[in-house]
This record gives C-alpha cells, sequence and structure tokens, in this order.
C-alpha cells in the first residue's frame, strides 16, 4: 500500500510531514509519496534513516500558500502539491492521500480529482470531536454550512459506515442534534431531516439536545457544518479556558507534575483536533485524510496510520453499499 | 413596583415560586402579585412572615401542565397563570411579569398580551451563558431557530441595548458567531448578516469562532437560536461532565470539601441556567423574565432583583430608541 502526502501543508511543513511521514512508513508498515518540491523535501528526508523504507518523492515547485482562496487556486496552480498528491489516488499510484493544509484545499482537490461516490454532491467533513465521548462521531463538523434536509440523511449514512468500521458496532446509533427532544422540535431543516431519519432503516434514536452530545447516547450525531464547527470549536475553546482554570486552582495543592498531566489530560479530552491524528474527507471516491494544519510529525505519523486502517476497512466501498441499501428504503417507504 | 409571578410554573411550583417571591419582596422592596390557584397558593405563602410585604393573590384555576403544547394550550386557556400574569403588566397592575414554566409559555403570552415593540416580528430569548465569561451575552438562545438575517440584525440591537446597560459599557462590542473570522465566510445566512452588521452603525467586530466565545472579546455573540441553544446546552453538558472527570481526578488527592467546592464553582461556570437567576424574553413590549424550569426558590427571588433591575434601567424604552437609531443608519446607507 502506498499513501501520498503534500509535504507543503500546515504550520510545519516540510519539516514535520517528512520526519513524521518516515515514522508512519517504519510504524505501519506502508509505502510513502512525498509530494512537494525535491529541493526542499530531500535535505529534510536526508535526515532520517529509511533504509529499507519505500519512500519516494514526486516533485512540483507549485503548492498553496497562507492566505489564498484554496479553491480559487488549485484553477491556477494545476499542480499545487495538494492537487498532485490526490491524482496519485485518481493514477492508482497510491491507495489514500493526506492533506496538512487547509480543509478547503484538501477537499477542493478531492471534489476535483476524485469527485463523490454517487448520489452525494459535496465531501462531507467529521469524525470523533470529544474524547469524553470516543464513541461518537459528528457529521458534518464545517464542509457544508448551507445543507438540505437529505444532505443530513446523506451524513446519516455516511456516518453509520463509518461508526461501524471504526467502533466495530454492528447497529450505530444515530441522532439529530436539535433544541429539543420531541418529534417536531427544531428549525424547517431539522424537522424535514427528522422524518428523513425515520424512514432511513438506519438506527435512528431521535433528537439529542447540546447537553446530551458528551454523554455517548449516540454513535452519529447529525447536524450541518455551521452548527458543528461552532460547537466543535466551542468545545476547544471551552476546554481551554478551562484547563487554564484548572492549572490557576490548583496551583500550590499539588505537585506541579500532577497539575501539569491532569490539564494535559483535560486538553486532549476537549480538544478535537488532539482526539485522533486527522479525520477522513467522506463521501469522495478515495481515502483522503485532512490532518489539522498545526499537526507535528506524531500527528502526521498517526493520520498515516488511520488512511491506512481506512484503505484496508475499504470505508469507500462500505459507503456505496450502504447508500444503495439506505436510497433502496427510502424509495420503498416514498413511493 | 410590582412585579407578577406565575405561581404554577417550573418543576418545584407552587412552593418554591412563593418562598422565593417573599424572599424577593423583602431583599428587594418590591410588591408581588402571585398569580395561580388561591387554595394552593395561600398555604404556602402562610409559612413565611409577610408583615410589611406587599403581596397580592390573583387567583386563577388554570395553568399551563406538562406536555401541552404551550401556544396551543394558551388559546383554550385564557386564563391560565402565564397568560393572567403577564396581563397584569398589559393593564399596568405590575411593571414586570415572571414566568418560570417552558419558555414556550412564556413567550407565546408575552407576544398575545403585551406584543413586540415596533419592527422586530418575534421575541428575543438571550443572555449570559457562560460564567466563564461574564460580560458577553449571546441571542438568540432558542426563541428564534429560523432567522432571517434582518433578525440577526435586530439581535444586535437588542444585545447592543441590553449589555450596554447591564455592564455599564457604552459602546459594547457586536460579533457574529461564524465558521471563520473572514468576511464572506459562513452560510448564506450569516453572509448576509454580516453585510448589514457592518452597515449597522454598532459596534461591530466582525466574525468569532466557537473557539473565541469563552474569551470575552466580544460583549454581544450574535447567532440563530438553533446555534445558540445547541452552544449553551452544549456547555452546560460538557461543564457536567469534566465535573465529574474532575471529582474522579481529585479523589484522594484533595480534602473532600475542597474538592466538592472547586467542583460546584465549575459547575456555576458553565452551567447557563446558573449563571444569572434567569433571563428577560427581549423585544417585547414590556419587561418579562423568564426564570429556568428547574429554579428553586434561591433563582426565585434573585429573578426578582433582577425583573427589578430591568424595570429601573428602562430596558424596553432604551431599546426602541436604539431600534430607531439603527434603522435610521441603515436607511441612510442603502438609500
Amino acid at each position: 500500500m502506498k499513501i501520498a502526502i503534500d509535504a507543503m501543508g500546515g504550520d510545519y511543513a516540510p519539516g514535520d510531514i517528512v520526519r513524521g511521514a518516515v515514522i508512519g512508513a517504519r510504524e505501519y508498515h506502508v509505502g510513502i509519496i512525498l509530494v512537494g518540491p525535491g529541493d526542499r523535501i530531500q535535505p529534510e528526508l536526508a535526515k532520517y534513516d529509511t533504509s529499507g523504507l519505500d519512500i519516494e518523492i514526486v516533485h512540483t515547485d507549485e503548492y498553496l500558500v497562507e492566505g489564498e482562496q484554496p479553491a480559487y487556486a488549485l484553477r491556477t496552480k494545476r499542480n499545487a502539491s495538494i492537487a498532485l498528491a490526490t491524482r496519485q489516488v485518481k493514477e492508482g499510484k497510491a491507495q489514500a492521500v493526506i492533506g496538512v493544509g487547509p480543509t478547503g484545499g484538501v477537499v477542493a482537490a478531492a471534489l476535483t480529482h476524485l469527485g463523490t461516490v454517487e448520489g452525494i454532491s459535496r465531501p462531507v467533513v467529521g469524525g470523533a470531536f470529544l474524547g469524553f465521548a470516543p464513541k461518537t462521531i459528528a457529521m458534518d463538523l464545517g464542509g457544508n454550512v448551507d445543507c438540505r434536509p437529505d444532505q443530513l440523511l446523506d451524513f446519516a449514512v455516511v456516518g453509520t459506515v463509518y461508526a461501524r468500521k471504526m467502533f466495530d458496532i454492528a447497529n450505530p446509533s444515530v441522532a439529530l442534534l436539535n433544541v429539543g427532544v420531541e418529534e417536531g422540535k427544531g428549525n424547517e431543516q431539522a424537522k424535514a431531516a427528522y422524518q428523513l431519519l425515520k424512514q432511513s432503516g438506519l438506527n435512528f434514536i431521535g433528537n439529542i439536545e447540546g447537553i446530551d452530545v458528551p454523554s455517548g447516547k449516540a454513535n452519529v450525531i447529525i447536524c450541518d457544518g455551521f452548527v458543528g464547527n461552532v460547537m466543535a470549536k466551542f468545545s476547544e475553546g471551552l476546554g481551554r479556558t478551562i484547563c487554564k482554570w484548572l492549572e490557576d486552582q490548583l496551583k500550590a495543592k499539588l505537585p506541579e507534575n500532577e497539575i501539569k498531566d491532569m490539564v494535559n489530560r483535560l486538553f486532549m479530552l476537549t480538544s478535537p483536533s488532539d482526539v485522533s491524528g486527522g479525520g477522513p474527507i467522506f463521501a469522495v471516491n478515495g481515502v483522503v485524510f485532512k490532518a489539522h494544519g498545526r499537526s507535528r510529525y506524531p500527528e502526521v505519523a498517526r493520520t498515516v496510520g488511520a488512511a491506512k486502517w481506512a484503505v484496508e476497512a475499504d470505508i469507500v466501498g462500505a459507503l456505496k453499499a450502504e447508500l444503495a441499501r439506505a436510497r433502496g428504503k427510502l424509495r420503498v417507504s416514498n413511493p
């Protein structure tokens, strides 16, 4: 298996990307294609022992830079590193691609070069976002900020497949994030989505309120990308605020290293980007992973592992099968 | 000044409502009108020393019960306690009304009997919701789940007036809750609202992401009621989860009473309903306060104090003046 990585994405590129790739290659026994300027990648690669590893550089001088509008930039930079890395998957040279740059760039490259699976118009961004609820994923988390109700149904199908594979649960529970638990609650979008979910044949357990999100009641929480993004980032913000508060409260009451350890754990439990090494972009025709822009080499290495898992679990094939099944159900109940 | 209270609302009615009203009357030197069945209120009132207090009972046998759809129930129960309490304000017998029952009932009664201030179609629910950001209010928090962009502008005007009065800040900062900080980010609603806010003459500081909500960067955070409700309730849920986690972490490391104290403070700092005694329903033609359904007598008493403050601060008059001003600005810049 080969995994293509955009070596020029994120805050610590190319140094931490290359280092993470080397560690990932050794730890997970996969081949790596590093995409970017050879003259910048080669010196980084030379710092490490790569004997016995299958690491290749695919050269390009183009890459996305800070402040560019990614989708627009990709139209003029046809060989931008994220685009070229994504094309490695399209051309069968790699089985997965990892981007560390802006989500917009990773999504736009995936959309252009791989496309979405049949019947889903836009890639879906989601995953576990709260360490306190490790068997709960939420989607969308920001990829789709204006959603039709049927897109929320798509998220539910995508989430079910992912939760089933990831948590090894036969029939993951699906809940709709809403302002009240009763049927009929919510805005127009939620009310309509509720009806679609009810008929979907998925394990739909109804509405869930914000207060119950951390409880783990649902394996898959469905929301539009605007709500999901606000909630996931608020979790991160509140987590950091409480970490600072806790540090202050415990000062002089506990040994410094114990405080540090406790605060670090709380940080990890509330910070979406630190829960996992990186998350997949769902519903595209290929395995595409996005790592947080702040990722250092350990996160890059972990994302290599996550991408390998997704290829082996065939999340794309499983999604296509489930979509066909759920759509069939809906056609039957909505003749 | 007299404050009318629906004695039959909330989980602990009428006992805690009556007790809280007695304490509130004494502490804040206001008259109280308790509305509900006299035969249930009188025995509760008899438990306390009410000498020198101006407390009156207005009798009705009707009140909203658990599980009723409030707006619908109010159409058949014309003398439901919350409706009759609200009419005390309309008829000039009271200067404010407090409801402890479901928000839907308090809002529907306010809308029916007091109406909204000119130019705002729906009451607005909002206020401080996070103890970590005591000088930040968010609105809407659930009253309006389907919003047009111009309603978000209304929220900003309402919030500015309230923050100015409440925090004594001449020019409160206003931010739009969004998925990114740059102009042009967000869903269609947020993009359009951004443009209106930019031209409003308010102290609009741009977009704010979820991660920055607890920072206190903005005095007024604008969002639709769906997003606001999810965020405020998620704050409560995450806060409780961290409280439990913290208790567990500190066990055997600190004295039990110190742990209890720390956890209680964290609970208060993250639990929206405990930050204040209760919040106003904004943009109605009168001072209407809603206390949380779980309120015990101390919260009821505090809400009496908050309602008295709102009457004295003339929040309704101030809102009307500010609305006229903001609308004037918009008319000038949008000829």
